[in-house]
C-alpha cells in the first residue's frame, strides 16, 4: 500500500532521514522491497514537530522521487520528531485530503494497509465516528476514518486502548458484512512527546514493521555510516521497511504488539483488539 | 462562488462557447461581474456527450483561464450538450474531487450556491443519502451531497421533483439546526437529452441565471457577430452570467423558477420546494 | 527514459490501444521491462489527430496509472493516428512543457533516450537551432531540442534526412566536447498522415522498438484476443516495449534503421546519421 | 504582472508578514489594487534564509490564495529575511521553474515587469549570459533570464552595477531589434546578508515599489496595530504594493532608483543603466 516513516531523537534536517541512507525511504517511492506494491508514487506527506502549538504538516500528490519542493523542506526543516508517509493508492483519488499524515490537534496519524471492502463498510464506520468529529474528514480514505474512529474512543488520553476499540469496531462492522478479514495494517501516531507504532490485522498476517536498535551499539558495529553520526544517540527510526544496508541495525516488531516511544522508557506490548462494548449500528 | 456555462444545440467545438465570445466563461474565471466572487480560479470542470453512453468529464484544479490542457480540449472536442463549470472554493479543498460537473451514469449536475453551514448539517443530509450512494461522493462540496441527496429521490426518473425533496431536505435539516435561509444556488442537470436549470434560494434572492434567446432572432439583430453565426439555430447556452457582449441576447431565469431545455419543446416552469414527507432524523 | 506508442489504422478510441492490451502502455508506467527503468511515472503526454488542422496535445505531470482525466479522455477520444508516452524523467523537471509528444504544426514528434552530457552541449545546439524557432522551445528537454534540429533541417520536407541531420549535429558537438556516445533513442515522427519511426544510438545498442505484424495474420493466431477485434486490418502499433501478451506478433526494428507507416506502403529501410556540411560552431 | 514582498529583521514566522496584515501578499493574489492585473494566480515562491548555506526555495504553480501548503510552512518556517513572490503569467507556462524567486548559490532574485517582446529578443539575451550559467536557466521566463546576465555581469561582486549592466544589454539588444522601452520593473535581490531593491523603466514609468518607515515610529502611530508589534525595531518590508491599511507607513522608492537594506545603514540611491561597453551581439 504504502511505506512509512517515523524519526524520534535529537533535531536533525529531515532530509539526514529522509534521502542519506541507501534504500531511503525516497528510494522506496520508486522501488520498495517489502511493500505491497514496488512503486508508492500517488502522493506523500510529511508531519513534523517544532517550536509552535501544532506539527506541521506538507503534502503533495506528485512522486516523492522527483519532488524538488521535498528536496527543498527536508533540506531546511529541522526537527526532533517527524513522520513521513509515501502512497500507493487502492482506489481512491490522488489528492492532498488522501495523502498521510492526517492531524487532529497536536495529534499525527498514518497507517500502511487497508481497512478491506471500504465501500460497504464506510457508511457504518462514519456513522460510528463522534459527530462533532465529523466534518473534519476532509478526504476518501480508510485511514482517516480510522483515525477519526480512535479520536471518538479517545486517542488523546488513552492511545493504545482508542485504536484498540477502533480496530474493534471496523472488525464488528466487516464481520456482519460478512467481510474476511477486515483490517490490516502498521499504524503510527504521536502527539509529539510519545509515539504509538502498531503491527496488527485480522489475518495476523501484517505488513511488516521495524524499529532500530541503540543507535550507540550501531556506531559500534558501522563505525564509518555517516548517517549514524548525525543520529543523537537515543534516536530512534520506526519503518514499514528498513532504511540503510546494515544488517543487525533493526529489530522487527512482532505480529500483534505495539510499541511505545517517547522521552520515558520505550516498550513493546501485545495489542489485543477490544470489541466493542455495544454493537455498532450497521445498515441504518 | 462559482460560473457555469451549459449548452444544448448543434455540435460544436466547446472553445465556440468557452472561449470565443467576449466576457467568455473563461474571462469569467478572472474577471466576473455577476458572481459573489470576481475570481473563480479555483479549479474547473467539463462535461460532455458523444457517442459513448456515458458522458465525458475531464477536472483540474488549475484556474482555467491559463490552462493549457483545456485550450486544446475545447478546441478538439466537438459536442452537442456539454457543461463547464469554473470554482472559487469557500472552504473546502482545491481538489478534482470537489470540481464539477459530478457525474452518475448518464447525469451530470454542476451548481452555484452553497447549503449554509455545512459542517453543520452535513452529517444529517448524509444520512439521508441512500446508502448504496453513500459511497459514490468523492469529495467535500455541499454540491455533491445536493445531487446524491436529488439521486436518492429519484433524479433518473423526475428530475424536477427529486431536486425539489432534495433542497427540501436541505432546508429541513437546516432549520432544525436553526439555520436561516440554508439553500442558495442556481442548478444545471441532465441525462445528456433534456437539461434542467433551476434558480432559487430559501431567502428567494438566488444568484443570477440567463438564457438565450432564439438565435434566428439574434442573428437579425447581430448579423456581424461571428460566434451567432457557429451556432445552430435551434442552439441554446444557459449561464450564470451572460457571455459575449450583446445586449437583447439573454433572458433572466426568474426567481423561483426552473427551465426545461431539450429536443421537444422548452418550458420555463415555476419551481417549489417539496418538504419532506417524513422527517429526517437530525443529530442521530 | 521513457515508453512510447504509435497507433496507424482505423479511427478507435485511445483507451483500446492504451488501457486493453495486457501489459498496456499504462501499465508500464508503473512496470515496464525493457525500459531503463521499471518506473516511467514522471508525466505522460497524448497528441492525436482529428478533424481540425493541427493534432491534439494533452500532457499532464501526474503519473499515467492513476490519473482520472486520461482514463476519461482516452475512453471519449477517437482518433486514426495518435501518439502516447510515458516519462522517467533524468534531470529536468517535472512539468507540462517536459511531456511528450512535441508538436510545431501538424507534426509530432516523441522520443525514448536522451543526448548524453546534456549540459555541456546545449548550448551550441541550441545557437545550431533556425533563430526563428528558438522560443518556440518551451521546456527543459533534450528531445525538444533535437525536435527543433530536426524542423531546422527541414523536417516537414524530408523527414528522414532532417533527423539523420539532427542527430548529426548531436553527435558532432559531442565529440567535440570529448562525449562518447553522444546519441541514444528511439524516435517518432509524423505529419498525421505517415509517421517516421527511428531505433539509432551512437554506441549502436539501441533501445527496442517494436512493430506490429499484419493483424489478419494475428487475428487467425488469436482469433479470441478482443483488443485484436477493435483493430481494422491495416491498423500498426509501433511501440518501444510490447503491449500485450501474444507471442509472434511483434517484429522488432533493426538497429540503425527506420519504418515508415501510412497511407500507402509501409517501408523499412537503413538508418545513417548524415555529418553536418559544415562545421557547427562549439563554445561560442 | 506580479506582486513581491521582501522581509528584512529579526526572525518571524512568514505568515506574520504574508498572512496578517489587511490586504496582505495573499489577499492581493486574490485582489490587487495597484498591479498591471488584479488577480496573481499563477502560482507563487518564497524563499527565505536560515542557518543553512543556501536559502529554501519553496514553489509552487497553484493559486496562494488557496494554498494549504503556503499556509502550513508560513506558519512553521522562521526566517530573518525571506522573499514571497505571486505571479501573473503573461505567455510563458504556469510551472513550477517559471516562479520566482530564482536562486543561484546564496543569491535569490525576483521581480515584478517583463523584458518587452522577449520572443524577440530571448536568443539574443540567452547568447549574452555566461556560457557556463547557460544550463541553469531551467524555465521560459524573461526574470531568470535577466537573473543570469546580472550573474554574467558579477552579481555576486558589485550588485548594483550588475544589473546596471545586465537592463543595459536588454536595452541595447531591444533598441537594435526596433523595440520601444525594452525593460519594465521592480526587481529584489540578496545575498541572505543584503538586499537590493531597484526600480527602473525604460519608459522611466515604473511599477510602484514601497518600503516601511522605521518601525518605532510606526507603533506610536497605530500602538494597537497588532502586526507592528511582531516586528523588530529594524524590520524592514519592501513591497510592489502595500501591505497593511496604514497611512503613513509607507515610502515610495523614487523612480529610476534603487534601495540597499541590510545590516548596515541603508541607503537610497539614483539608479543608471550601463550601456553595453561593446557591442552585445544581435542575431548571429
Amino acid at each position: 500500500m504504502c511505506r512509512w516513516l517515523a524519526y524520534f531523537g535529537a533535531p536533525i534536517p529531515l532530509e539526514a532521514a529522509l534521502y542519506s541512507p541507501a534504500h531511503s525511504l525516497i528510494d522506496q517511492s520508486l522501488h520498495s522491497q517489502l511493500g505491497a506494491e514496488a512503486t508508492n508514487g500517488d502522493g506523500f506527506g510529511i508531519g513534523w514537530y517544532d517550536h509552535t502549538p501544532t506539527p506541521g504538516v506538507f503534502r503533495s500528490i506528485e512522486p516523492a522521487w522527483n519532488d524538488a519542493n521535498l528536496r527543498e523542506l527536508s533540506a531546511h526543516i529541522t526537527s526532533g520528531h517527524f513522520f513521513a508517509h509515501i502512497r500507493a493508492a487502492i482506489g481512491s483519488a490522488v489528492q492532498q485530503t488522501n495523502c498521510h499524515p492526517f492531524r487532529h490537534g497536536r495529534w499525527l496519524f498514518m497507517h500502511n494497509g487497508y481497512i478491506a471492502e471500504l465501500a460497504t463498510v464506510k457508511r457504518d464506520l462514519m456513522m460510528a465516528v463522534d459527530p462533532s468529529l465529523y466534518c473534519d474528514i476532509a478526504g476518501q480514505t480508510d485511514t482517516e476514518v480510522l483515525f477519526h474512529l480512535a479520536l471518538t474512543f479517545g486517542l488523546e488520553d488513552h492511545p493504545a486502548e482508542a485504536v484498540s476499540r477502533a480496530i474493534g469496531v471496523v472488525e464488528d462492522v466487516g464481520s456482519r458484512h460478512g467481510i474476511r478479514d477486515p483490517f490490516q495494517g502498521t499504524i503510527a501516531t504521536t502527539d509529539g512527546e510519545r509515539m504509538w507504532a502498531f503491527r496488527y490485522s485480522s489475518a495476523r498476517k501484517t505488513r511488516t514493521l521495524f524499529f532500530t536498535r541503540d543507535v550507540r551499539a550501531l556506531r559500534k558495529l558501522y563505525p564509518d555510516e555517516e548517517v549514524l553520526r548525525r543520529l543523537s544517540d537515543d534516536a530512534r527510526l520506526v519503518v514499514s521497511e528498513p532504511v540503510g544496508n546494515l544488517p543487525g541495525a533493526w529489530h522487527e516488531v512482532p505480529e500483534s504488539s505495539y510499541g511505545v516511544v517517547g522521552m520515558g522508557e520505550d516498550r513493546l506490548v501485545p495489542f489485543k483488539v477490544q470489541e466493542p462494548g455495544h454493537a455498532v449500528a450497521v445498515g441504518v
